[in-house]
C-alpha cells in the first residue's frame, strides 16, 4: 500500500506500537540449524516475521547484509520483501545517494525492482542526490540526520558562526524539498539530548530511531522528546531482537525481546494519551 | 594486484594517461543491436574495455546501474569486473558508509564478493564508518570530499566560525585514520577554484576527479593545481566516452573520445615534466 503520515499513525495505533524490526540478517549470525536449508537468510527472516509481525509497524532490512553476499543475497532479500505483510512499512537501509541520474537508479532499484516503502539515504551531496528519490509517489526518503554511532560527532556536530551544526542544517534544508509526507529523518537514539531541539526544527516528520537496545539508547529517554501528535517515531531494533537467541528458539526469543519493547512504546502510548 | 600510489605512477607514466573510464551502464542507454544478446551490459562493457583499455589506468563501474536491474545486474558487474585487466585499477563507485559492523559487510561484498581495488564512501556518519573499509590490506577508499554535482553547494561549503569548509574538516580528518596509500579522496573537477586550497591540505592522496565533459570541467583546469608528485590525478570521463555514439560503431567511437582525453593527458604529463 502507499504510505503517508497519517496512515502510519494509524498503524502505530492499531497494534500499539511504533517498533522497527532490523532485518540485518547476518549470514555468520543467523543459527546453524537453518544454513542447511535451500535460502538460509529468507528461511531466518520468515521466521522472525511470523513472530513479531503482529508487535511492529515497521521491518527494515540492512542491505549491507544481502549485498555481501551477491546476486543469492538479492534474491533472499526479493523473497523477504515479497513475505512482509502489505500493511506493515518497509525501509531499504541503504544509506545511497550519488548525482542526479544515478540517485534515480537507486530509486528505481528500490522503489521499482524491490518495492520498498522507503529507503535511507545519505545527505552530504546535497538537493540533486536526494530529488529524484522524492519524484516516486507514495514513497517516503529518509535522510540521515544526526546518526547513532560514535562517528557522529566527527562531522554532524560541525558548527557554523551562528551555533548551527550540520544536521541541524540538514533538518532545516531538507524540509524545503519535500513534505512530512515523504520525508522521515534518521536521528540516533544515542544523542537523547538532542531530540529535544531536533523535534523543533522538524515538528512534523517521522524519525526512524536506531541505537536503542545494543548501542544504549531508551525508549523513555527517545519518547520524551521524540513524540509528535501522530507519535512521529518508529523506533528500530535489529540485533536486540533478531539475534536475542542463537539456538532453534530463536524466533520465539526475537518475539518475547519485541514484546518487551513495544509493552514499553503501549505504557508510553498510554501515559501520553494517543491511547 | 595490490596497489599503491608508487604503482599507480608507474601505470599512468606507461600509459601516459591519468584517465579513469567510467562504466555507467545504463540499459536504457546502450546501443540497441546489444539488447538481444544474453548478457547485454557486459556485452557492451567488454567492447569498451577492448577499446579503450590501453589509453586508461582505471575503470569505474557505477553500481547503482547494475543494482537496479537485480540479481542479473550484479552477474554482469561479476562479469565485468573478471574482464578487466590486471594491471588497470578498478572502482566501485558505491557511494556507501554505514555503522562499523555494517561497513564491514559492505567493505565484504567490494574487496571479497567482488574484488574491487577500491570503493567511493560518503563520510556523513564519520570515522566508524569508514574505518571498517581500511582494514583490507591494499584496498583504497575514495572518500567523498567536493562533488562535482549542484548539490555540492548546499552542505559542503557549509563554514565553521574559522571559515573552515565542512569538505574541508573531511580532508583534514580522514588523513587521521589512514596514508595515502589506502586513501584517495573524490574532488569534483567542477570546482577549479578549490583545487589549490584541497591540493595544500591533501598533499599526497589520489584524487577520483568527476565532473570532465558532460558536467563543464577540463583537463587542464583541474590539472593545474590538482597535480602532485605522483600525478595524484585520477580524471574520470563516463557518459562522455562511452555514450558517445549509440550506434554500432559505438566502441571506435568511445576510444575516439577517450583517446581525445588521453592526448590531453599526455601532453600535461610532458609539459610539467612527467615524461
Amino acid at each position: 500500500m502507499a504510505f503517508n503520515n497519517q496512515l502510519l499513525f494509524k498503524q502505530i495505533l492499531a497494534k500499539r506500537s511504533y517498533l522497527c524490526v532490523g532485518l540485518d540478517s547476518d549470514i555468520s549470525r543467523i543459527p546453524k540449524h537453518l544454513l542447511t536449508l535451500e535460502d538460509p537468510i529468507f528461511e531466518f527472516n520468515k521466521a522472525i516475521i511470523d513472530a513479531t509481525k503482529d508487535l511492529c509497524v515497521a521491518y527494515k532490512p540492512n542491505i549491507a547484509f544481502y549485498e555481501s553476499l551477491g546476486a543469492s543475497g538479492w534474491e533472499s532479500l526479493r523473497k523477504t520483501l515479497e513475505y512482509i505483510p502489505d500493511d506493515i512499512f518497509t525501509i531499504a537501509d541503504a544509506k545511497r545517494g550519488d548525482i542526479g541520474n544515478t540517485s534515480l537508479q537507486y530509486a528505481k532499484t528500490f522503489f521499482e525492482t524491490y518495492e520498498f516503502d522507503s529507503v535511507t539515504i545519505a545527505p552530504y551531496m546535497g538537493e540533486d542526490s536526494v530529488k529524484p528519490f522524492l519524484s516516486f509517489e507514495g514513497k517516503y526518503v529518509i535522510l540521515l540526520g544526526l546518526t547513532s554511532n560514535k562517528g557522529s560527532d566527527d562531522f554532524q556536530h560541525f558548527c557554523d558562526i551562528s551555533g548551527k551544526k550540520l544536521h541541524e542544517l540538514v533538518l532545516e534544508r531538507a524540509q524545503e524539498w519535500s513534505d512530512p509526507d515523504q520525508l522521515m529523518f534518521v536521528i540516533g537514539a544515542t544523542h537523547p539530548e538532542a531530540f529535544e531541539k531536533i523535534r523543533s526544527i522538524a515538528p512534523h516528520n517521522f524519525f526512524l530511531v536506531p541505537g536503542v537496545g545494543a548501542q544504549g539508547g531508551t525508549i523513555e529517554d527517545v519518547s520524551r522528546y521524540g513524540l509528535n501528535k501522530e507519535v512521529g517515531l518508529l523506533v528500530n531494533s535489529s540485533r536486540g531482537i533478531i539475534f536475542a537467541s542463537s539456538g532453534e528458539d530463536f524466533a520465539s526469543v526475537a518475539r518475547e525481546k519485541a514484546k518487551e519493547l513495544q509493552s514499553q512504546m503501549e505504557k508510553v502510548l498510554i501515559e501520553r494519551e494517543y491511547l
